[in-house]
């Protein structure tokens, strides 16, 4: 069946392996008979910056409140252009594939400026008005498909379990978890590759083949097992309840591999 | 004795609970005798996105690397101003105090932007041509402090140890660990204001005198213990070493906590 993909980068350089990762999954996907949306963040000259620009028609001209003026002019149709447009592509779309060189282990500050702008109150967070009760699987994106194709630097070791950097997935939880998960996309494991910089050709199209032959199954592959906020694991939608929290810690206490 | 102290901010709104604290370290850090130096993001209109701009006299016209650009720029003195401005303070500065709102779990976009863009390649990273030889405890800010103070939306719950969030302090490794202890600095626990925008005057004028108290304590504060990389902890530069690595796994293993 036909899908709506959303792809947004952030990479300027057409000749970059972020790009070209970009252009093969285009392509992937249109084999597959998929339609595809675009958001070339460089190209569209995003505007990182969330700020009062955001708000031409103020609620409180006196004091700019991010959160208040995100919340009024979302509910009252004053956003700006861009914003709008890039949330119906992601209210249209099955899935947002997401490629990026790894900066300082986060998102270049263009991408995290997309997140910050359109990730609006009433759309991003405070769903339907009512404060957290939709996050952590619930929310204005569920059901949705959500991935991270990473271009990273340094060599893989450094990433691995006990690696100098700490293993990739937990670095890029608060994006994950934290950005995807919260208005209840379904995450797919984040694809890497490593020492980016210094791949011969062959292996770069060895990393595309890798990489068409999984986007093949976008819609099949299992998404990280996240716990859903409103699934029983948690108390009073803030901390893992009793019977799950016994020995775990940390960042991964928040993925269920009781199946696994 | 006098110290420098850079305070780098990204809030625009002088009422803010950010710009509060900002005003109370800049009224400490002088009733101290310190020196202060802002990096006010959002009045600077800092241009957050890293991009061919940062590059007005490229080494290489026809494709654009970050990595070589960022170098080439460096090396030779061709870098913008604002960037030169930001690195010398850097240097001039004995700790460096970043004011922030939590903006999905990471940093606002601007600041971002600013991590970006400062940390060339030279400076942040590659220092002396060494590759990742000077890196987690040695760099060019080897000995300066750093310190996060951030303002939370969410309750203090959803970011406890079993919180829904995750721990504050994993969620900001990417940044205490992967951006201030990269190049050497020593890193102060995370300072976290949360409800951030549900205060009283009264809960405001606590949590301001408490961070006051802490300020205080600046220079003599223990910080976080991450392992140094060149310390005998990691195998080869990359993979904490057998006798360290027994029973560790994720982000926290590269704190070392057999001391306390």
């Amino acid at each position: 069946m036909t899908k709506k993909v959303l792809i947004v980068y952030a990479q300027p350089e057409p000749t970059s392996l972020t790009r070209q990762f970009v252009e093969a999954t285009v392509q992937s996907l249109q084999e597959q008979g998929h339609d595809v949306l675009l958001s070339d963040l460089y190209a569209m000259r995003w505007k990182a910056t969330f700020d009062e620009q955001d708000f031409p028609c103020r609620a409180d001209l006196g004091r700019l409140s991010f959160i208040k003026e995100s919340g009024h002019a979302y509910s009252t149709g004053r956003q700006t252009d861009d914003v709008v447009s890039e949330q119906q592509k992601l209210l249209a779309a099955d899935a947002v594939i997401f490629h990026f060189p790894l900066w300082w282990f986060g998102l270049p500050a263009i991408l995290k400026g997309w997140i910050d702008r359109v990730y609006a109150y009433g759309f991003g967070y405070g769903y339907k008005g009512k404060g957290n009760l939709y996050r952590y699987g619930d929310g204005i994106l569920k059901g949705k498909r959500a991935l991270l194709s990473v271009m990273v630097g340094g060599p893989e070791a450094d990433y691995s379990p006990l690696g100098i950097n700490g293993p990739l997935e937990e670095l890029l939880f608060p994006v994950t978890h934290g950005v995807l998960f919260y208005p209840g996309m379904d995450v797919l494991p984040t694809h890497a590759v490593y020492g980016a910089a210094h791949l011969a050709k062959t292996e770069i199209a060895t990393e595309i083949a890798v990489w068409r032959k999984r986007l093949e199954q976008l819609f099949e592959e299992a998404p990280i097992p996240f716990r859903r906020q409103n699934g029983g694991d948690y108390k009073d939608n803030h901390i893992l309840a009793d019977h799950i929290a016994f020995g775990k810690s940390g960042l991964l206490a928040h993925v269920d591999t009781s199946d696994t």
